[in-house]
Parts: structure tokens; C-alpha cells; sequence
């Protein structure tokens, strides 16, 4: 269509997972969702949901979450903001921050999303190639508005250790962003760098850790210079009443998130074991989901394919240095028993020659 | 601080109407909230959740509404996006259309949101400054890539005829944006321009219409191949599970939606009279709001602090041509009579020399 940008019609938009229908029995371990319900709080914040007050707009600045979140981890809430998933808070710090014209990093591979918010904010796009070994990754250059760094990283799913991120963070006369979605499944973390160096801002989400991928809510920890700079650009109202209302209650409930990330960390090392004794090649996962690769290399597409027609989803990505296996979600016990099954299965198609 | 953009350190935000506690018993009119509750429909819905569901993604791109949007008005799925509130919607418009650099143009006043995007976009922003008779607007310029025309208008509330709404798109070489955020108050709408002009889009919002300013949707309708461009640019996941629901169920209830939609245009025709029978001047109002001004010239902010002292909140914008009143929600019919009753008792603060 004439009317839109030239960038905008040769971009393809980011590929969600594929959605199957709920008949369809389906092991689903393709989007990273936790296994596990939310928390029983949740249902009871639902079910107790003053239904008269969706008619008026929710808390722009969602002040009670802020509050709750700062007290968890020992920051004020000016140092905190939420959004509508860390989807939106990633975008957000690129608006903030970023002159179209300027320049945006990440390795790769990584999180997409990185890329495709360069190019809607029209930021020149700098992306520095990453193979193994995953623990010496090319340096960012300093000239960087934002260098994103998915920690652990998505979709391979290792971790740096926060020593390198300092080191990275130091290099750059921008904003260093840690994007930790997945953190709450590592050993480590950036929140005592946010303490220490003025340009690291840490990114997190409730969607995987909390299980509510269906409510969308993202924050980020930062300056708080740079937060009060953030709320401006912020949609004010994205985040509706009933995500705050239950995501309070999933944050108040530590017990029960403390059980299901247990379970789902003793069920990745036990299926890594697993798929290593089988023969698969599974680095070690600190996030909620593996990267298991058959044996023969370059054989991604046809793993995923294999896994598919028995009814395991997973994720394959056409890129460099992810063609060699897929994406696969941790999910409950009983399910990755059965996906492990599977592996073993097909696993003769996959053997070197 | 020094990482932030120019442009973003100098913005004001925007400024969402002061949200009460709900312990103080002001006469909320200030954020156009439909004084109803919700459709008894979302409320079985609510309580019928599939709490388990919550850790799921939601639908990326929200067919089922979609298909139910385009059913009611004759349109197909493919001509609709559903998005975040219209906010995300209208976004969602320049960041599809709009290089930065190049021009996106509007009426003042208007929706302040338009310039605020803009700005954050880093495109160059015209504004076409509008004095009464509000019924000879200027004329767009050719060369735009966007035009966005609030009607009906907001804050004031007039509705242009759809006549003059079809001479200004033809006049633009780019997108027509006519935003109908308050459209199912008025008498006439551009649902009809979307068949005829290739270039007009239509965005609306069930935040006022259905009461549900709460839970957030807003949605395009405009030619397929741009709707198909601008999924592409969506954040995937911003529109929850729960909004997805809830809002369907709102729309099947067409009886509940007529009749709270009757009651509040029969009190908004009540007030305009009764308002200017005390002798205020009160132009017509199409939406679910009126622009009341006191007889003496440029009173608004004193209007709007004598009000907030009588616990009727409403909205004052210092901005030409908006300094003689204030934006009034109409809320229920016993809340405008104590609102017709202040007004009553404050005249005499405001009687012309």
C-alpha cells in the first residue's frame, strides 16, 4: 500500500507462537508459558473484583505495584515503572532514549524484538554476531544509545555472569539494558548493578515466573531520573485495572512462586540429563526452557517437524547459529516424561553418519 | 538526565484527570467514563474465567473480536485491528505511516494526544489552530502523511457533518484518521467513508461506549491492506486475555449498550437546556460530555476550582480557546442535578460587569 513507510511494508512482524486449538492435545512448549496455574490468590482476587469499577480508567502510574515490587527487591518506587509486558517497557526505554537516526545494539542471536523496535523508531540497528562459546561475546562498541542484553539469553537460554555484564555495561556511554525476563530461572542477576552503575536499567515480566503471560505486566528497575523520563513516554493507561489487581495478588503470594519455580528448575535439570543421556547436545539452562540439538548438525527444522507430528510444540528459528535445534519450553513433569519419550523415538533420524 | 532525547526531556507528558480515592465523594466528571456499570454480560463472564488460562498468551491479534466488530458494522475481520484503548491504535497509525521527519497535522484544539505521538515519533507536527464558528475548520494541507480529526471533537463535543469530513480526506494525499472515541453519542459517524475513500480509517473505543475504560480496547477500521501493516507494527500481546472476553461479551449485549447509550444523550439534553437556562452558554454537544461556559470571558480555571470546592471534579485545559469553561462528563441524571445546583450557586461569581 503507497501510504505506508518503505520500512514498515519490507519488515515481517514478530511471529508469535503458533496457537493451537484447545481440542487439539498438544504438549505446548513453544512460548515459554509456565506449566503451572497462577497463583490460587489470583483466582480469589478474581473472583472478588469490584466488576462496577471497569467503567473507570485504571492507576496510570499503577503506584500499588510499584510499591509492592520496590519492597520485594529494596527499591523506592521512583525507581520502577510498569507496562503493558516487557514488550512495552523495551519500547518505551527505545522512545525515551533514542533520536531516530541514533544507534540501537544487541548480539545476536537474541530476543527479536530488539531489532524490529530499531527499525519502528526508525534507530539505526547494530547487531553483533554471538557463537559459541556463549561466555565470550563480543564487546558492545561505546557509541550506543541502548545495548540490549537478554540475560539469560532467549532463545538459547544460557547466562552471563554478572561480572561480564558490568564489565559490557561499562563500555558503552548509554543505557545498558538487562533484559531478565527469565532471571527469576538463574542463578544471577543485574538488580545490584542497577545500585551501582547509573546506566543499567533491569527489565523484567510476571508472564513466565508468576504464570500470567494472559495479563501482561512488565517493569523496569532503574535511575529514577530515567523512570520519571519514562512514565512521559509511557501509554498512560495500558495497563488495565484487573491486571493490577492481579498481579498484586500473584506478587503477594511467595510461597506458592517459590514452589512452582522449584519444580520447574528440578524438572530442567533432570530433562537436560535426560536428553544428554539419549545423545542430544543441551548446553546448561538458566531460564524456563532448553535448546536441545540432535546430533546432526543443521537438522533444526527437521527436529521441530519430527517433534510436531507427535504432537510436541516447539520453536525453530531460520537463523544463524540456531539451525542446528529448537526451542523447547520446560513443561510439567508428566509432559516432558512423554516429550522425552518422543526424543528418544526419533532420535535415529538424527544420527551422524 | 543527559542520556534522554532532547524532544522527551522537553515534553510534558500526558496529564490524565485527577483520579479521586474512592473514600472522597466527589462528583466524578472529569475523565468521560460512562456513569453505568458495565453489562450485567461482563459480569457473568468475569466470574466464569478460566482462571487457569491466565498463563497463556492471549490471541495476538484478537480475531474473535475482530469478526464480531465487523459482523456489527458490515465489515470484514481483515478491514479491523483491535488494540490496547484507541491510544494504541492511533500509535499504532504514525508508526505505520510515518517517517521520521515527515508531517502528521491536526485541528487545535483537540485530542492533546495527537501532538504528544508525534513528538515521540520524532515527525513534524502542524497544527491547524480552530476558533468558532466550529463548523468553517482550516482546510488540511496536501501534503501530509497523516491528518487526525477528533469527531466528535474533544474536549468541546461538537460533531462536524460527514459532508465536510469527506471534503477534508480527499484533501490530504496521505491517511484520513477520523477518531470516533465518542462517535455512539453523536448522530452521524465515517463508517460509511471507509467503503468509499481508500484513504480513511475509522478508530473507536469501548472505553466510554461500553463502559469499560477499565479493561482497555480500541480498534481500526480502514482498508485491508493498511489494517494488515499495521498488525504487523502491534505489540503482539498488549491486548490481555481478559479485555479479549470481557469485551466480547459487552458487545453482544446491543440491548443493555441502546439503553444506557439513551439514557445519558437524554440527560446530556437536559443539562445543555438547564445549563443554559441558569445562563450558561453551552454549544451542542455529540458526545458523552459538554463544554459549559460562565457568561464572563476567560473564568474556566476559576469554574473549575469553584466546582472542585462543591466536589465536582471536571477538566480545565489551559489552552487557547479553551480558557472561558470547563469539560463536564455527563454522568447520571441525580448526579447532574446536585451538578445543576452548584452551577446554580456559583453564577453569581461568574456574572458579566
Amino acid at each position: 500500500m503507497d501510504y505506508v513507510r518503505p520500512s514498515i511494508a519490507a519488515m515481517k512482524g514478530y511471529v508469535p507462537g503458533f496457537q493451537p486449538d484447545p481440542w487439539q492435545k498438544y504438549i505446548k512448549l513453544n512460548s515459554n508459558e509456565n506449566p503451572f496455574p497462577p497463583s490460587p490468590k489470583v483466582k480469589e482476587t478474581l473472583q472478588a473484583l469490584t466488576y462496577e469499577d471497569l467503567r473507570l480508567y485504571p492507576d496510570p502510574v499503577s503506584l500499588e505495584l510499584r510499591k509492592k515490587l520496590g519492597a520485594l527487591y529494596g527499591f523506592s518506587e521512583n525507581q520502577i515503572i510498569c507496562g503493558n509486558g516487557s514488550d512495552d517497557i523495551l519500547n518505551i526505554i527505545v522512545r525515551t532514549l533514542v533520536q531516530p537516526g541514533e544507534a540501537i545494539g544487541f548480539h545476536e542471536p537474541t530476543f527479536p524484538l530488539y531489532r524490529i523496535l530499531g527499525i519502528l523508531h526508525g534507530a539505526k540497528v547494530i547487531s553483533l554476531p554471538m557463537s559459541e562459546p556463549y561466555n565470550q561475546p563480543p564487546m558492545p562498541p561505546p557509541d550506543l544509545k541502548i545495548f540490549f542484553l537478554a540475560n539469560p539469553n532467549s532463545p538459547v537460554g544460557f547466562g552471563f555472569p554478572t561480572a561480564l555484564v558490568a564489565e559490557m555495561a561499562q563500555r558503552i556511554k548509554g543505557i545498558f539494558v538487562v533484559d531478565e525476563a527469565y532471571a527469576e530461572f538463574g542463578r544471577e542477576n543485574a538488580l545490584e548493578l542497577v545500585r551501582q552503575l547509573k546506566n543499567v536499567v533491569v527489565v523484567r515480566t510476571v508472564s513466565k515466573s508468576y504464570s500470567l503471560a494472559g495479563v501482561r505486566l512488565g517493569y523496569a528497575i532503574g535511575h529514577e531520573n530515567l523512570i520519571s523520563e519514562m512514565i512521559k513516554v509511557k501509554d498512560p493507561f495500558n495497563v488495565t485495572r484487573l491486571t493490577q489487581a492481579l498481579v498484586a495478588a500473584a506478587l503477594d503470594d511467595r510461597e506458592y512462586f517459590q514452589k512452582t519455580i522449584s519444580q520447574i528448575l528440578e524438572t530442567r535439570e533432570w530433562v537436560t540429563k535426560e536428553a544428554r543421556a539419549l545423545g542430544y547436545r543441551v548446553i546448561p539452562s538458566q531460564a524456563n526452557f532448553i535448546f536441545p540439538r540432535p546430533p546432526q548438525e543443521g537438522k533444526g527444522v527437521k527436529f521441530y517437524e519430527a517433534l510436531f507430528d507427535r504432537k510436541v510444540l516447539t520453536r525453530y528459528y531460520d537463523e544463524e547459529g540456531l539451525r542446528d535445534g529448537v526451542r523447547m519450553t520446560i513443561g510439567k513433569r508428566e509432559e516432558m516424561i512423554a516429550v522425552l519419550q518422543v526424543m528418544k523415538e526419533i532420535l535415529p533420524q538424527f544420527s551422524p553418519r
